[in-house]
């Protein structure tokens, strides 16, 4: 048994259901191999938010809330999440995560490389155990998109002539498509009928949404301490985000961002000036707004669901989606 | 359509049907990421053997030979063997595989990265496609012994105090997992009775040991124009593999790879010198019959099927395994 979660008032009705995903995933770090030991500890350590999974036990509470069905489904989300997390900082090179170091940083990329592959496995394993093939088919389409949503982003790293459009798309495969899993794979699983199942998918998918557009925002101007990770590494990495596209739209000429991208000189200087730029031509509150209309929208796919305490405890998701500062 | 294959009269009754598996991976090329396709093309091209798609259809036709399900089960253990040989080729930071550039020679580390997982996510999709959540966990397990096999090999790299038992139990998992799960999972797709499954599965698990083992002697003496990268490249990496440990057993004392693995100078002069005194202790033969053992019991677990061309083909098989050389 491992400790109550810190986020157990906003999980409400399942809050206390949560524990039951902590106790598998703590399972799956019973192995063998003691490298696979020390770094399933590292990358599964408790502390995490557990958000996914909690969207999939409250999304099957709108019909049969079979825990022997939900629970494998949220515990293999956040092994998904996890598993891309650590293959992430591969790609990134990134050193630091909510102020912990990253796997690669502490091990080597290589045996990184392998851990992530490992997770995506146990992912796999475990979502199986739901006995559902439709709800497994729809995990690994959310799979599909999240790694075409990263590949894309590196494909496009460091060109600033993508469109908003573009953005979207790309982080509606890389964070909105998990997100989508959790409440339409939890509601299916739960034998919900198909409007249901289309509100709760819709709700996850627009809260996803609303969570990266925020998550970019703060690579902008979070708490350094609190994210535990310097400010401004998207820009730094050459990914392009909401903030950065509306600051190129209102300044196309001579804007900062371009020098930045294609000097070979003074690189830092401009990158600063962006960054003070984007912090303040008003471009992180346009940004906000539209994390705000995304999660109207989420709030509004729930209205078709009975009013019941874990509907309330999703709309309270989306307004703290929207208020966190790391 | 894709041209025929060459090892059409190896496969026998199912040479024609494995055009359907090329077709199906053909179409996974299909995407709209231009860097992706090229990355694709690449990681998919038609030479390779099909060895493990053409277990599945050969399997198959022990019972209910249907190929909407064996076709799909066969293209996505291929996918999941490209994914694994792309992750292995950045852990292992190796240059060339068959005389092509791999794909982390081409690209860069961390976008193979991401190659690897769009693979391992395409994978997961098309087993889905069989439609049995069985085939799909077997498959989702086979995995997670792959890549139990690959981070130990990592975790054990330049350690000779490992025994024979545990090269057996990694190569068991890092290669045979998947082989067996290729006529495992095609023999539980037709609907074969459990006999007929199990002596299938043993099949394949034998043929993928003698498999291994093969390529781990052809890595000390294989041709290497015909295999398209240096010879002795595990033992460099600290890869202690069966004729390796061979040497170790017969001359404890003052071995050359103890030498190698601990020098700090010379240490080029050292690997020469245990690569000459593998090849010559006679411990390459002592492994390769061992891999003839591990077709024998393979065969033998086929006496319990009835005498068939698909049967006739198998055994084949295990013969060619045996006598390739790259």
């Amino acid at each position: 048994m491992t400790q109550a979660l810190p986020l157990a008032t906003l999980y409400g009705p399942v809050a206390e259901d949560m524990i039951l995903v902590e106790d598998l995933l703590e399972s799956t770090k019973k192995v063998e191999i003691s490298a696979l030991k020390r770094m399933l500890d590292h990358a599964l350590e408790s502390r995490g938010k557990r958000l996914r999974p909690a969207l999939v036990l409250l999304a099957g509470t709108f019909g049969d809330y079979n825990l022997n069905r939900l629970v494998p489904l949220g515990a293999a989300i956040e092994l998904l999440h996890t598993a891309s997390l650590v293959h992430d900082d591969v790609v990134d090179g990134a050193a630091s995560r909510r102020g912990r170091p990253t796997m690669n940083s502490l091990f080597d990329n290589a045996i990184t490389v392998l851990l992530g592959d490992y997770l995506f496995a146990n992912a796999a394993e475990m979502v199986t155990r739901t006995g559902s093939i439709h709800v497994t088919r729809l995990f690994a389409l959310a799979l599909m998109k999240m790694t075409s949503g990263e590949l894309d982003q590196d494909a496009a790293a460091f060109d600033v002539g993508r469109d908003i459009q573009h953005y979207l798309w790309r982080i509606g495969g890389k964070t909105a498509a998990l997100f989508a899993n959790a409440t339409e794979g939890g509601a299916s699983l739960a034998g919900c009928d198909r409007d249901s199942v289309e509100a709760l998918r819709s709700y996850g998918y627009s809260v996803g949404m609303a969570f990266q557009i925020v998550d970019d925002i703060l690579d902008f101007n979070g708490d350094e301490a609190e994210m535990g990770k310097p400010v401004g590494g998207d820009l730094r990495e050459g990914t392009v985000t909401l903030p950065a596209l509306l600051y190129l739209e209102r300044f196309p000429k001579d804007n900062p961002i371009k020098r930045f991208f294609t000097a070979r000189r003074n690189r830092e200087e401009h990158l600063q000036e962006a960054l003070a730029g984007i912090r303040t031509a008003g471009v992180l509150e346009d940004s906000m707004e539209m994390a705000r209309e995304y999660v109207r929208r989420g709030n509004e796919a729930l209205s078709a669901l009975p009013s019941t305490p874990a509907r309330q405890s999703l709309v309270e998701i989306g307004a703290y989606v929207l208020a966190r500062r790391s």
